[in-house]
């Protein structure tokens, strides 16, 4: 060809590919209205909470909760028309608490009740409870230098407080949470007989907060019980043992360890109409903890998830790949379900192109976080302007979730839903976290946002080298 | 000067001004991160709050616990060593709602109950209730296509919803608020006898909310008193409406207007220390309606003021300018403290150059809008990027805030701050505006945002002609 036929045809295709450009932009518009439109009028996402959180109630990996829970988004997500919907099996571990935990401390004869829980993965107290005195820390990593001849015999008490002026509150948590799931553990090794940790909430109340912690590889004769007290407790303890150090501190947990048993992550699918064997995935994480009813931890993540099928089928939306809503089982203590849904998908072959994880809250979205390469980045960066009337305005480099991190890879992009963090950890994993909390039109607006973000890049791709498939006409 | 000479001085006043710049830059960094800092962590918005809600309560104009806001919003400016403190008179209207306000329908010989309550500004039902058969309608507009025969004798029933897929619900809200102000004097044009008016709320919920309401010129006889029911009961009342347009509604409400009373602004000032005759305004509204304790309408935006000059005092801020927290009375119904503030500046000639309002809840901070000139806009736009670690994006055109609007005119920037919107009018004006409703955090971050404005405003100026007091070496 020569030089001169060649720029021209390059000229040529460079105006389809604008004026192509141009339509779409002008359609991606429309679209993004018509998707928040159907979701804050037509939405299912609350009515699916609801029924989650008040009908089933807090789904702990192993319950009869979290097996109904299966039942019931699988029967939805038949409802709803897509091209395949199953069960993927996978063993998870069944952690019971039993009776609720109680605990108190006395001081100068008079006894102090304290709200307390036990933390997953947690053994029982003795049978008629542990009593011991307390040696109060700011973080495991002060035992060392207190040494064994302090701590033997005692309950550890980790005080260390979420770290107030951190904007984003999962900073907070983040820079906190190895405290609860390593104290016992570490507290062992010094001869400690429990330990108790202040709970990982950003309010002072009276909510303890559970969650998980390991004994990683300590042998079984060596394992403490631990467990959470709430924020206004650890205070009110903190300053009782100022004024006496001797004081004795009383708890009773009957919670238990059974062996795994069968569960099942939920998938539905609209099976892609040009490049059906590239998939991308949207989830959230189907159990819970099982004090409150889990609605914002991880009930909102899961109904947002399976809206967006919905939102996109409501919309007219004909998915160019495949789509896929996971239902993950056992997020909060194994992360069983992500790591199955990788290795099947590996197994397969199966190409992810793209996952977006909502496990931050049904509140107000901000934004996106994105883990990929640079020029993946780039390509999202060029959609922000279509999320601004929505009031989105965070897209950065970041971490996107823990069941979808298993799928990580050079090639593939993943995203997390990145709601307004300022209220998500007064409620999560505490009795607290229930459906009164979650607000209709937030969790809504979270729904549409995380639809038109799965619509672009279906529409579009991520990938960053310009390719056939990528130039629709 | 030659002319070389002259570009030389002009290279060097750039370079003077460049490095300046970036000396400040660095500061204002800093500068902010402490003041975000010390209202998360050492804030007092949140404690004056509680007692304004919960010790005092809500605050409606001429009202014994207005006077008491007074007292102790003056009270507790004068702990903070500021200059000057006082309090501004000013007289305001006084209507009383009386005993709380009953209805009920009957469809069918079944009775139903409904939530009211009287609109501000109505007047009483006679003393033994209001029977009368209903005509529903989605805005008073509706009125002149239906005619007075169809009305006459009728209860106007109002049912225009918030539209519920605008994102900034504030919109929703300015869309609809016009049937609850003039909805009664319209409608008593065709001879009803009263109007219900479906209750300005983005929830489903049993809460009426209330309101101003407006009789215009109306004369005495002709004027019917007008109530809110809640949107739950707005829905069933419709649909029994459709099944028996006959059914008669009954309510009783004993609301009364009083003369005006003495009232007053509370205002604090530190005086500028280099131009203490230009003058920055931060504000909220201290009277709030009377069915909650006004926690959000308008106690967070009354305290963020507050903490707003504490804010500048605790980080060390010595103001250029002077600036003022003024605690506006009688916003909900009547804005005579707006007034009087604007009408005294005037009077004494006081150049004001900045007003900043917050009074749109104590949620999570998004951004401000600002009401002034582009050159305005475009200096301040400059800041952007200062607020991005705080999660602040919203720097738009628009509306400020009602209190500070008489102050309106060419010279001023006006501000308003923007909170998430998304749960505002759930509480708005209801008996659910209520302390537990505000979070710590989003209302301390709120004022971190506005004290990090008007510390930028009054460090380098918003006017637009660079000026010798602008340059700040």
């Amino acid at each position: 060809m020569n030089r001169i036929l060649n720029i021209q045809l390059k000229i040529i295709v460079l105006g389809i590919m604008l004026s192509s450009f141009c339509v779409s932009a002008q359609s991606d518009e429309s679209v993004l209205k018509a998707v928040y439109k159907t979701s804050l009028t037509n939405g299912k996402s609350y009515e699916w909470l609801d029924y989650l959180s008040n009908t089933i109630g807090g789904r702990l990996s192993g319950s009869t909760n979290a097996e109904l829970a299966v039942q019931y988004t699988k029967s939805e997500l038949e409802k709803l028309g897509l091209d395949k919907v199953w069960l993927q099996p996978v063993m998870v571990p069944k952690w019971v608490r039993g009776e609720k935990e109680m605990a108190y401390f006395t001081s100068n004869g008079k006894l102090n009740k304290v709200n307390i829980c036990a933390l997953g993965g947690s053994l029982a107290t003795p049978k008629n409870g542990l009593k011991a005195k307390v040696i109060e820390v700011g973080s495991y990593e002060d035992l060392k230098y207190i040494g064994e001849a302090k701590i033997k015999g005692k309950i550890v008490f980790i005080n260390r407080a979420l770290q107030p002026d951190l904007i984003n509150t999962f900073e907070a948590y983040g820079g906190c949470s190895v405290e609860r799931y390593r104290g016992a553990a570490e507290a062992s090794k010094y001869g400690a007989v429990g330990t108790i940790v202040r709970s990982l909430s950003s309010r002072q109340d009276d909510y303890p907060h559970t969650g998980s912690m390991s004994y990683g590889d300590l042998p079984i004769e060596k394992r403490i019980p631990s467990a959470a007290i709430s924020t206004n407790d650890a205070v009110k303890l903190s300053q009782a043992l100022k004024a006496n150090r001797d004081l004795e501190f009383f708890f009773e947990m009957s919670c238990q360890q059974f062996d795994d048993v069968q569960s099942y992550n939920v998938i539905g699918e609209i099976t892609g109409s040009e490049f059906p064997n590239e998939y991308i995935v949207v989830g959230g994480h189907l159990d819970s903890w099982d004090l409150g009813d889990g609605a914002h931890d991880d009930g909102a993540g899961v109904v947002q998830s399976m809206d967006v099928l919905r939102l996109l089928k409501e919309s007219g939306i004909k998915p160019r790949r495949s789509i896929r809503v996971v239902l993950f089982m056992n997020e909060e203590n194994g992360l069983r379900g992500g790591r199955k849904y990788a290795e099947v998908a590996k197994a397969k072959g199966e190409k992810h192109v793209f996952a977006l994880e909502s496990d931050a809250g049904g509140f107000t979205p901000r934004g996106f976080s994105f883990d990929g390469n640079d020029l993946m980045l780039q390509k999202i960066d060029t959609w922000r302007p279509l999320f601004k009337p929505y009031l989105i305005h965070y897209f950065e480099k970041g971490y996107s979730g823990a069941d979808i991190s298993p799928l990580k890879n050079d090639e593939i992009l993943l995203a997390g839903l990145r709601p307004d963090s300022q209220r998500y950890f007064d409620h999560h994993h505490a009795a607290n976290d229930t459906f009164e909390h979650v607000n209709k039109r937030e969790l809504e607006l979270g729904a549409a946002t995380m639809t038109a973000l799965i619509y672009l890049v279906d529409k579009y791709g991520v990938e960053t080298s310009l390719k056939v498939n990528d130039i629709k006409d």
